[in-house]
Order: structure tokens, then C-alpha cells, then sequence
């Protein structure tokens, strides 16, 4: 299998198994779960991926960490949103 | 910096923020919160990435999802082990 398609489909794989839990969340209002060092540790690390993938020119990484880096953003802006409420 | 440095911390932030989670289920015995589908997807994404690292030949790609098929793969055997237990 090209190289390039192998990292495609392991990104989407990995992304797509993201979403449930923001869902989650939304739905729920309820980030009581969700620990907010370990959200700003892994969105550090995930950036680093993102800034690893640029220097080493592969897409596949840019944008499976890209977008995860979305998705855990969202997820840092819900739990400030959610936690406030209380 | 150097980019086997960078993707070698990128790997250790993202390793270190998946261990709470496996340590919550052990300590409290319940796999409620985890989606069956949604663990063997993820699995199957970060075990082609060990692949694509492989075939790139990046031991930073290869080290970090390499645990983190070892981290999910526990979560699993948790979720056989204490779903059955209900």
C-alpha cells in the first residue's frame, strides 16, 4: 500500500474516534470527566505532531494532529463553558 | 530543534495524557464510559500508524503509537474483564 494512503486512513481511523467523546460532552454539558492538565498536555503534544509533520513534510501527520488539535480545543473551550456553570 | 527530538517529546505528551484514563478504569472497575466500536477503531488507526512509521522509518511515530496500541489494548481487556462482571 502507498505510504502516503496508509497514513491517510490511519489518520481518519484515529480522528473519527475522537468525535464520540465531544459529542458526548455537548450533549451532556457535563465535562466532570474530563481533566484539564491532561487536555493541555495532550493539545502540547498534539501541536508538537502538527509542528513535527510541517518539518518533516508529511500531510498525513498535519492534518490527523490538526485536526485533532481541533477537536480538543473544542473540547478545552466546552469544559471552561460547562465548568463555569456550576 | 532537532526533528526526532521534537516528535520524541510530541510522543511522550500525548503517552502520558492516555494513562489516566487506563488508570481510572482499573481503579474503579467500570468501563461504562468506554465505547467497544469506538476502542477498536482507535486501535486499528494507531496500529497502522505503527505501520506507516515502519514504513517510514520514523522511530518517533513507531515508539509513540506503539504504546498507545499497548494503552488501548488494555482498556480493552478491562472492558472484557469488567463488563462481563455486571
Amino acid at each position: 500500500m502507498d505510504v502516503n494512503v496508509l497514513g491517510i486512513i490511519a489518520g481518519f481511523l484515529t480522528s473519527v474516534s475522537m468525535i464520540p467523546q465531544l459529542v458526548k460532552v455537548i450533549k451532556e454539558k457535563n465535562v466532570e470527566d474530563i481533566s484539564l492538565v491532561m487536555l493541555l498536555v495532550l493539545i502540547s503534544g498534539l501541536s508538537l505532531w502538527v509542528w513535527y509533520g510541517i518539518k518533516k513534510d508529511e500531510l498525513p501527520i498535519i492534518l490527523s494532529n490538526g485536526f485533532a488539535v481541533l477537536v480538543n480545543v473544542s473540547l478545552l473551550i466546552c469544559y471552561f463553558i460547562y465548568n463555569k456553570k456550576k
